[in-house]
């Protein structure tokens, strides 16, 4: 279905050549004051059209809230509800035939039938509901002092020493994206993510582990291909004796703490204080500047041409998403671990 | 919560060293012949203390099912209530130090108390209810030609060059094993799994994509730190030119199929008909064969002598989980693309 | 929280004044034709200002589809996502007083805050987006050849002898209203409602029976406060021997059914293929054309004055909803039935 | 399926002649002295075999408690595993003939098959499950000074003219229940239930409004047949002016408080914090000491001759279910609420 959450629960509607995306976000407590600009810039950091690598759709991304908001601008605990009309649109820019490594094949064999223009609800058009929400969830999460940040630790070949530094990414990795749209083609990359400031406790043991959730909310994504958190994939090639985080008793404090990072910050589904770090990795887009050779779903060959609309790497416009995400996945651990709320007013 | 799933949803409980552990399985269709040996060689696959690399902990694992299943053998289409008691358990064997990178400090601080005995409900013995759920859900599966495997592809430094192969582990794997065991060590490892015979269009296509879903579960098993499908994590290293799928028509076929496997048989979070791979990474055991210093939740200091029971390479162990933990994800999008069922008589 | 419904799920927004009310209806299967003006045509007949013993609030209640509707005018298996923009709101045209029986109280203790204008979300306006929602339910149910209809079956202290025969209002009914009406005051009623052509075998046997599920849906309904359906409340007073429905072998059949309706249709949670028969109970609107003296929440006092925009029987606009939401209820049952739908093409 | 509630959800499983009824409460918040004694006497409180109307199955129902409860006697926070076994089943008991206004002939249809002995999962023994984990809620509520009570207040012909007063039940309506036992005839009635304590505030606004939860609750019980709420079904022959709840500013209090009971409590779904008064007509059993003519789902004609196990008037031991279910009702809305919980030590 198209929910995602428990107790904060968005959910979206939307095909990407529609007249508009949006969705509902339930659950919110009332009387948070709501950051209307906080959510347009959230938008607006993670729309097309502006910067290497990007797709050329112009998106003004304008949204407009429905409800759960009073004339003060306080959270009513009702649902919000919102919509971003589609003003690019462009019904007539897509053919029948299948693209590869799309939904578009399945999106057919699942319903017998699909949105042909954009790939309708399958394009990366709908993380546009799923950003504002996430500003929405920070609403929440921020005045607790827990932040969240991603940035992109990988593109092709290059790959970060330090992928939880966040650090602006380099010339070369630029380079890398730019010779790759230059040649018509895509590149894949590494977004990683820190959140800091999580108190110790939050996420559900079981099923619902904090990084379960946050492996779920990750994969949604479109193009994303791997979860890591802590020692990541790396855990596998790890020794026990090498990897442990001895407990310390802070000075003054009378309850231990765990020292080091190798857990990334989740313990047995549950957050254990420190910094949660983790990494997702996106394929590059298969869409290319070339013509490609495909069928329509009845057996029809036929050529999808080269076209100028599409990103060369997606990873650069995940960050945005990835955080959103995020913030979605810790306003929701937080409203079940029924700790008093800061955001309230 | 203890549950996982949607149409076929599993709850658990038990603690590790508590009279048993168990669950209740909703949502099996009717009149599907109940294979109880079946659950009962899944667990006996599962179980500790066979092999090398294995925690010796003595269960026989014998599991009692309680209601859903026909005197003839046939499910009713009504709640598998199961339960496995605990015959090994020796609560008095632990102490209330906290084991570094162990969820006992987390769950200090979510619940503030815990099961202290072999870390209760945190304990891999959990995942014996999910071996024996995994096993009712194959008899929907099995009958659809579907086929789930999963086999360890690396192991420390090791690591398989055909992961989705499913090889026997080489003898220098094993060695791998054997040394950090007989250090006193743990080590971490891969697991790779194969879906085969899973038909066009299972999974949802935002939310709950099944890669999202298999994410979800897997990150559930103790000790997993990656997961990743198709390209994987390599994704992010790849170009979109060389990693293309293309369509082709086979011979006297009227609807076009995707060849090639990068998309790990999943595309839009739906299945695209072909093999779905994908690869779990897991941390070696923070539990060592050597003494460790650490506190108490009130900051008592103290040492956790070392013990001889656990596992020194928890990978060799989770195919079995993998596989059950797949088959739930499987089978519940199975139900949910209200395909007739092969498996009811 | 603001959904409804398993496998078809409505989620709702919109304050009562504030922009638009509208809402997202997930899980309407693919390739079922979509009609809008059915969904036009039931906004219209649940609308307020037309007829006796009703709001004078003008609303045209022209929804918008957002989403999930193929340009042929097929459901695309997405979320269809709708709004009805509120043209006749009046932020002005409320008080900060609490309103007796209305939820005005109970809102400011839940919440601390509440939408002042109309009641906000706890408005019967809410019920036109459950209206549309149940006019695209009935596009699954109406092909399968389930009628579902609902009448007034009782007006103050005139009751139907035939609640299930559906007849229209009898003069002496309207007298009723007009009478309360003339007088300022407002007067209670009951809707009976009937659904038809059910295949036996629809419903959940334990907790989410088919009448436990339209008695949930029934009672979420603005001022209902009394659910019954076969034997009804007359149940308690009932024998046995004299309320037993047998079993009828039709000719040439070979399998029994059930011969009279004390059951309702409903046996033991699940369709039994008779006719679903339920009965609702509204109380008279507590809004009056008269001064009440009344607090805001704060304990200032002051006076309600009377008002000219209120129904004065609710129950009179009550069967569009009721068969609404009875179309929600029995569709999400034919859905988890897993009945090939005739509905899809 | 086989949940109920949403923060405190309770699964269960059995069928009436298996091994076992059993369940698993999640949701349980950590450090709440578990009461196993409460559970048990509420165990016995539903017990058949005692007492006039009732069947004479002999069960002990001793309750044994899996999982989710510390040594010391307080919960863990996770989830409670429990089983009740079922002593005096009879297997044998029981022919394949459909009993008239029971569940075996909606099993057949759902189901394809059914578990013949006793009606299976259909049989009022599953409420014992029900019974046991309500008496867990209220180790939630009593703590809260929440109490609740639930007595019969109607049988046959005899209707109590104070339901809400919850008195002992009259020699009249014994001998209406005798009168129909001795004739081999079964009576209906009704339990009238009063929530005491409950804060204002719980409950959700629109579709799990307080009352839809109790609805949804009590028609999940076997037989019930209609749900009253406040002025219940009289609420049709109500007019507004006559059934008013005006506010009253308590001495030395700065907020209003309704005053009156129209409401029932409730008020737009959410509680006002005065008692919640509801009631449930239970309709007779439909197994009588008479020979039934009726026929197998093959067609066979038969006769299900008379039997002595059968409760006269199933509505006497319903109250111990009521109020199990409001229990379960009451403190899921207290963790929705975010309240701090007295319970927790």
């Amino acid at each position: 279905m198209n929910s995602f959450g428990n107790l904060l629960r968005l959910t979206t509607f939307g095909e990407s050549h529609g007249p508009a995306m949006g969705g509902i976000l339930d659950g919110m407590p009332s009387r948070v004051p709501f950051d209307a600009e906080a959510v347009q810039q959230a938008l607006c950091r993670r729309r097309p059209g502006s910067g290497a690598g990007r797709s050329a759709r112009k998106e003004t991304d304008i949204i407009r809230i429905l409800s759960g908001v009073s004339p003060e601008g306080l959270t009513l605990g009702t649902p919000i509800g919102f919509m971003i009309p589609n003003v690019d649109a462009r019904p007539g820019d897509y053919s029948r035939l299948l693209r590869p490594n799309h939904a578009d094949y399945t999106y057919e064999m699942k319903y017998g039938i699909r949105a042909v223009a954009g790939g309708g609800r399958a394009s990366a058009r709908e993380t546009a509901s799923w950003v504002a929400a996430g500003a929405m969830a920070s609403m929440l999460t921020r005045p607790e002092g827990i932040t969240i940040r991603a940035a992109v630790s990988g593109v092709g070949e290059w790959e970060s020493a330090e992928p939880y530094s966040l650090l602006p990414l380099p010339a070369e990795a630029m380079e890398i994206v730019e010779k790759a749209g230059a040649a018509g083609d895509s590149v894949g990359g590494l977004v990683s993510c820190v959140v800091s400031g999580v108190p110790a406790g939050l996420g559900e043991p079981v099923f619902d582990k904090l990084h379960s959730r946050l492996a779920a909310a990750m994969m949604s994504i479109n193009a994303a291909k791997c979860f890591e958190y802590g020692l990541g994939r790396k855990a596998a090639r790890s020794y026990g004796s090498e990897t442990a985080d001895p407990f310390v008793l802070p000075p003054g404090a009378s309850c231990p703490e765990p020292a080091g990072d190798f857990s990334g910050g989740i313990q047995g589904g549950i957050s254990n204080g420190r910094d949660i770090r983790f990494t997702v990795a996106f394929k590059p887009t298969p869409t290319l500047m070339r013509d490609v050779e495909s069928f329509d779903i009845e057996g029809n060959r036929g050529v999808i041409p080269a076209r100028g609309r599409h990103d060369v790497c997606v990873a650069l416009r995940a960050p945005a998403v990835v955080e959103a995400m995020a913030a979605l996945v810790v306003a929701d651990a937080l409203l079940a671990s029924r700790l008093p709320l800061k955001s309230r007013v």
